[in-house]
C-alpha cells in the first residue's frame, strides 16, 4: 500500500547515535528556551524520543519541499513544545537557521512561543490552545481520505499518507479533542496517529487531581486502537509502537509514558519543568545528567546532523518517486488528474460561478437567506468539485446539504456531505485541519448561537488565514420561538472583532448569491449569517444591484438629496426599506444603505465609503437586530442606533421584533426627529 | 443517609394509573407543541417514563417551597423538551397553571420555547444548547457535596440531595459534557444521577453516522457507574435503575433506550418528530395509539392530577422534617448553623471587605493586577467562608490559589480550592451550577485567551443573572512571548457586548481592589481582565482615588482647563498618564480618563458621565490594548482610538507594544494634533 516510506526507513545504526540525536533535539530546545528566557523545556526533555523515532524512522516528509502534497502531516498539539519543533525542523533540513532558534521567542522571527502555520515551513497548522491539534489532525485525515476515495484510481494510489500529533494531557483533557476523537472513530480514520505524552504532569501539579479517567477505556470506546502504555522514552517502545499502529485500520492513540523534564535533576517530574526555564545551572545539570559533553549553547554534533540530515535524501526520492507516480497517473486518467491538480491548487475552475449569475433574479417570492443558501451551495457543489463540508447535526435546518453528492463516511469516504454530530468546537477545528490540508474548500454550518461553542477554532483560521467559510443560520430573534438560548445578541459584534476575518449579513437572496462569490474567492476565512425567516427579495429593479455587496456597503435605494441615512444589515434592511417609504410620505428623503459587510466596506478606498456615507449628513439611524456595539462607527454621534442592548424572548419572530421596537415606524420617527433636530 | 425520601417513595399503584400518568405527561407537551405551532414533540413521548418515575418515585421536593435548599435537583439538560417540565411542574402543583402551557413558547409567558430560570419555579437552570446542563449539574453536584462537608455534623445531615439530569445523545456529543464527565468521575460524585435518553436519533438521521462510540465504556472510563441500557419507557426498568443508582457511591448514568415520538404512527423513531409539531392528524392519530381517550387538548384526567398532587404533601412533609432537623442542628452547632444560613443566603458577612480598605496604599512596587488580585481574594476568603472556586489548571499563573483553604477533592470536598483540569468550557458551566445551586459564591479562573472556551456558559450565567466571577489573566499583549494564539484581541469586546455582564478591567493595584468590591456586591456575573505584567501602584495622593472604578469610569488626573482627554483601561491608563506629562511638556493640558468598565460607566447619569467626558471637548484619545471596536461611544468622531486591528506577535511585552504603536509618544502625538486641528 505505501510506496517509499517503507523501503526508506533506516533502522537504528546505533543506539549511541539514536541517543545522540535525541539529546540534539532536547538541548536545542533547553537551549532555545534559556536564551529567550522564557518557554517549554518540560516536553521536550521527555517527549524528544517519540518525536524522533517518528521522524527518523517513519515520517515522509521531503524538507526541501514542504507543500508536497502527499506527505505525511505532523502536528505538534502540545504546542507549547515549539522548540522541539523547531530543533526538528532545523536538523532535517527545513529552511530554518540556526539561528532562528536563537532568536526563540523574539520579535520577527520565525519561531514564536507557539508554533504558527506560516512562519517556518514545516509548521503544519498554529497550535497552543490545547485540543486544536487534535482536532486539526482529524480533519486532515478526514481531507487525505476524500481525496484519496474521490481521486486515486486501482493501481494509482496518489493521495497516501498518514496524520502523526503529539499530544498531551492537557490536549485530552479538552471537549474538542473528545469530540474529534468521537467522530474519528466512528469514520474509522485508519492513517491517524496520535502519540499522547503521558506524564502524569500538568500545571497544577500531578494530573490526579483532575484526571484521573481511564483514557485507553476511553479511546477503545471511540473506536480507536489503543497501544501502550509504553516506555515513550525507549526507542524500541516507540519504534514497535508506530509499527503497530500503522497496520491498524482503526485511528491509534500510543500511550507513551514519559517524565516531564526529563534528566532535570531538580524539576524532571514536577510542573515547575512545564513552562520556565531550567535556569543556567540547571540546565548545566541536566546536560551533565544527560551525559551532554558540550558547553556551548546550540551545539548541533556533526554526526549527529549528518544523521538528520538524510532526511533530505530520503524525502527528495519520495517526492521523486510520487511525481513518477502522478505522471503516470496524469496519463492513465487524465481528467481525474486535471480535477485533483484543481482541487490542491484550490483555484476555483474558470466557470466555477456559472449558476449563479441572475439566480434569483424574477423570483418574487420571499426565501429565507439560508434557504437562497443552500441553493447557492448546491449551484457550487456542481461546479467546483471540492467544495465539501458538513453541519453539526443541522444540515435539515441550516439547508446545506449538497444533493446528489453522498454522504462523508467509512463505506463512502468520497461523499461529499460531513455530518459532524453536535460538536460545533471539532467541527470548527476539522474543518481548519481540511483547509490546512488542501484539495478542499470547506464549509461548516450551525445556528449563529452556536459560534460561541467554536470560537478557538475560527479565530485560529484567521489568524492562519485559511479558507474556510461558515455558514451561521438563524442569526436574530428573527428565529422566534426557540427563545434567547437561541438568539444571537453578542455574536455579530464578537464576529467583527476578530482580526482577518469577514462577516457578512445578506440582506436577501440576491445578496447571499453575492456573499458566496465573496466567501469562494478569498484565502482566508468568511462567516455568512443568515435568517431563519424568510424576506422579500428586494427588486433590483428599482433598487441598486446586489453586487454593491462585494465593496461591504452600498446606497441600496437613493435620494436626490437626502436629508437622513438608514443603515440596515440583513434582514432588518427591509425594516429600514420601509422606514424610508414611511419619511417619504411625510416628505422626508432618506437613503436607505445595505451593510452587510464592515470589513469588506472599511477596506474600500474612502472616497467610496464617503459617497455610501456622506460626511455631511449627519443624521443617520442604523438598525441591526443585535448588539449596538460599534455602530457610531458610521451612525456618529449624533445618529441613532436601534440595536439591542438585553437578551431577546422566546416569541414569534415577529412579536419580538415588534415589542423589542426593531420596527419601521419606530426607525422613521427617529430619523424624523433627527431631521426636525437638524433643522432646528 | 437519607431522611425523608426513601419513606415517602409511594410505589406504583397500579399501572392503569401510572400510564394514564405518563400519558398525561406527554399530551400535554404535545398539545403545547401543537398549539404554539412549533416545539420538540419527539422526547416528551419517547422519555416521560423516565421523568415520571423520577418525579412520582424519587425527587425530593416541594412543589410549594422550591427553594428549599436541600431539595434534589433536576435537570432537563435536553431543554428542547421544555414542554416535558412545564408538563411535570404544572401537574406536580408548581407555580404554574395550566394557561401558562397553553401559551407555550409566547410572549410574556412563564414557558418559553427553552426552559429558563426564573420564569416558571422548579426550573433549575437554563439549558437549550446543549451540553450545558449535564456540567451544571456537575455543579450542582460539587456545591451539594462543598457544603455537606463544611457544614453538616455528625448525627445533622443538613444537606444531602440528589442532583439528576435527563440528558440526549446531543448532550452527550457535545465537548463540554465529556470535560464534566471526566471531572465528576475524578470527584466521585455520588449522587450524581443522570438518565440518559438514548434513541438512536439527532436532526440529521441516526447517530450512527456520528455518533458511533460506545457511551457505556466511555463513562466507565470517567470513572462513572453505569447502569443499562434499560427500556426507558418500561416504568419497572426504570424504578430498578434509579434504586440501583442512589446506592452508588459513583456517579451514574442509567442508559434508557427509548423511541423517539413514541406512539406516533408515522413519527416515531424518526427526525421529524424531533423539532416540529406532529400536526393536528398526527397528534389525533398519536393519542388514539397510546389509548388516550380525550378529544379535548390540554386535558388533565382528575385521578392523574389527584396522583401527581401527592408531590404536595410529600414535599411539605419533606421540607418540614428538614426544617425541624435544621432547628435541633442550629440548636447543637450554632456557629455552623449560622455560617451555613449566611452561605444560603448569599448575603456578604458585614465586615466582609475589613482588610480591603487601604490595602495597596503606599505601595511603590509594580505589581500585576493578576498578583493584587490574588492578595484581594485571599483577604476575601479568610472573611467570606463560602467563596471558592478554581482555575483550568492555571492557578499557579492566575494567582488565584486561595491559601491555608485546602483543595477540594474527594477526599476532601471541603477544601475550597478546586481543579477544574483544562477544561475552561466545563469550568463555566460548572461555576453556574454552583451559583445556581446556592451556598457559595465561585469564581473561575483562566487566562482571557480562553473565555472563547467558556463563551456559552458565560453567555447562560448573564442570561440567568446568576454570581459568578471570572477571573481572566494575561488580558493582552503585554503577556509577551506566548505569542498571538495567546494574546487576546477581540475578547474584550466580546465581553462588553454581552448582556448583562459586567467586563471590569482594573489598571492598578488599587482599581482591583475595586473591581473585587464591585464583583462581590453584584447579584449578576462578572468578568475581572487582569495584566500579567507588572503596573506601577498609581500614587493616590495626587491622581483621585480608585473607588472612583465602581462608576465605570472616571477622571483619574483632572486638568484645570483641558484642551485634550486621554482614556485608557487597565495596564494602558499608565500609557495614557505618560502621554499626558509628556503634552504638558508641549504646554497642553490633558485630563486623563480611566475607563475600567463600560457597562458601570454607561448605566451612571447623564450629568455624571458629562463630567467625566465633558461634551464641548472633542479632541480625545483612547488607548486599549485590543480591538477598537465600540470605542467611537467614548472618542466620538473626531477622536483617535488607538487600538490592535490585528493579531499581536510573540515577543517580550514592551517590545510588542513598541512594535505595535501603543505608546506614550503616538498617543500624546495624536492628541496634540487634534488639538492643533481644533485651534485651526
Amino acid at each position: 500500500m505505501l510506496y517509499c516510506d517503507d523501503s526508506l526507513q533506516v533502522r537504528a545504526m546505533t543506539t549511541t547515535l539514536d541517543q545522540l540525536c535525541i539529546n540534539t533535539i532536547r538541548f536545542l530546545a533547553v537551549d532555545a528556551v534559556e536564551k529567550a528566557r522564557s518557554g517549554h523545556p518540560g516536553t521536550p526533555l521527555g517527549a524528544a524520543t517519540m518525536a524522533y523515532v517518528l521522524w527518523d524512522r517513519y515520517l515522509k516528509h521531503n524538507p526541501a519541499g514542504p507543500a508536497w502534497p502527499d506527505r505525511d502531516r505532523f502536528i505538534l498539539s502540545a504546542g507549547h513544545a515549539s522548540a522541539m519543533l523547531y530543533a526538528l525542523l532545523h536538523l532535517t533540513g527545513y529552511d530554518l537557521p540556526l539561528e532562528e532558534l536563537k532568536r526563540f521567542r523574539q520579535w520577527g522571527s520565525r519561531t514564536p512561543g507557539h508554533p504558527e502555520y506560516g512562519l517556518a515551513p514545516g509548521v503544519e497548522t498554529t497550535t497552543g490552545p490545547l485540543g486544536q491539534g487534535f482536532a486539526n489532525g482529524v480533519g486532515m485525515a478526514i481531507a487525505e481520505s476524500w481525496l484519496a476515495d474521490t481521486y486515486n484510481r486501482p493501481g494509482h494510489e496518489i493521495i497516501n499518507h498518514y496524520t502523526y500529533a503529539l499530544v498531551s494531557d492537557g490536549d485530552l483533557q479538552e471537549g474538542v479533542s473528545a469530540e474529534a476523537a468521537s467522530l474519528a472513530g466512528t469514520l474509522r480514520l485508519g492513517k491517524l496517529i496520535y502519540l499522547y505524552d503521558d506524564n502524569d504532569i500538568s500545571i497544577e501539579g500531578n494530573t490526579d487531581i483532575a484526571f484521573a479517567e481511564n483514557v485507553p477505556q476511553r479511546f477503545q470506546a471511540y473506536g480507536w486502537h489503543v497501544i501502550g502504555p509504553i516506555n515513550g522514552m525507549d526507542i524500541d517502545d516507540v519504534d514497535w509502537a508506530l509499527r503497530e499502529a500503522r497496520s491498524e485500520p482503526r485511528p491509534s492513540l500510543i500511550i507513551c509514558r514519559t517524565t516531564i523534564g526529563y534528566g532535570s535533576p531538580h524539576k524532571a517530574g514536577t510542573a515547575s519543568a512545564h513552562g520556565e526555564p531550567l535556569g543556567e545551572e540547571e540546565a548545566r545539570l541536566t546536560k551533565q545528567a544527560l551525559g551532554w559533553p558540550y558547553q556551548e549553547p546550540f551545539t548541533v554534533p556533526p554526526e549527529a546532523l549528518a544523521h538528520f540530515r538524510q532526511s533530505l535524501e530520503r524525502g527528495r526520492r519520495c517526492q521523486q518517486d510520487w511525481e513518477d507516480r502522478m505522471r503516470a497517473y496524469s496519463k492513465a486518467f487524465p481528467e481525474e488528474s486535471r480535477k485533483l491538480k484543481q482541487a490542491l491548487s484550490g483555484e476555483l475552475p474558470p466557470d466555477w460561478d456559472r449558476e449563479m449569475a441572475g439566480m434569483f433574479a424574477g423570483q418574487d417570492k420571499p426565501i429565507a437567506t439560508r434557504e437562497a443558501s443552500g441553493k447557492v451551495m448546491n449551484a457550487i457543489a456542481r461546479s467546483v468539485h471540492y467544495f465539501t463540508g458538513g453541519s453539526a447535526d443541522l444540515a435539515p435546518s441550516t439547508k446545506t446539504t449538497l444533493k446528489d453528492h453522498g454522504h462523508y463516511g467509512f463505506e463512502e469516504y468520497c461523499g461529499r456531505n460531513m455530518h459532524f454530530g453536535v460538536r460545533e468546537h471539532a467541527m470548527g477545528a476539522i474543518a481548519s485541519g481540511m483547509s490546512l490540508h488542501g484539495g478542499t474548500i470547506p464549509y461548516t454550518a450551525t445556528f449563529l448561537i452556536f459560534y460561541d461553542y467554536m470560537r478557538p477554532p475560527v479565530r485560529l483560521a484567521a489568524l492562519m488565514k485559511l479558507r474556510v467559510i461558515y455558514i451561521f443560520t438563524h442569526d436574530s430573534i428573527g428565529l422566534g420561538e426557540d427563545g434567547p438560548t437561541h438568539q444571537p445578541i453578542e455574536h455579530i459584534a464578537g464576529l467583527r472583532a476578530v482580526p482577518d476575518l469577514v462577516t457578512i449579513r445578506p440582506a436577501d437572496a440576491a445578496e447571499t448569491v453575492e456573499a458566496w462569490r465573496v466567501a469562494m474567492q478569498r484565502r482566508g476565512p468568511t462567516a455568512l449569517l443568515l435568517s431563519r425567516q424568510n424576506l422579500p427579495v428586494l427588486d433590483r429593479a428599482v433598487l441598486a444591484p446586489a453586487d454593491g455587496l462585494k465593496r461591504g456597503g452600498y446606497v441600496l435605494r437613493e435620494t436626490a438629496t437626502p436629508q437622513v441615512i438608514l443603515i440596515g444589515t440583513g434582514s432588518e434592511v427591509h425594516i429600514a426599506l420601509e422606514a424610508g417609504r414611511l419619511l417619504e410620505q411625510q416628505g422626508i428623503a432618506a437613503q436607505v444603505v445595505s451593510l452587510p459587510s464592515w470589513e469588506l466596506f472599511d477596506a474600500q478606498p474612502e472616497q467610496y465609503r464617503r459617497e455610501v456615507l456622506p460626511a455631511e449628513i449627519k443624521a443617520r439611524v442604523s438598525i441591526e437586530a443585535a448588539s449596538p456595539l460599534g455602530w457610531e462607527r458610521y451612525v456618529g454621534q449624533e445618529g441613532v442606533i436601534i440595536g439591542l442592548s438585553r437578551f431577546g424572548a422566546s416569541s414569534p419572530g415577529p412579536v419580538i421584533y415588534e415589542k423589542l421596537g426593531l420596527t419601521a415606524a419606530r426607525m422613521a420617527e427617529e430619523a424624523a426627529r433627527l431631521v426636525r433636530r437638524n433643522d432646528v
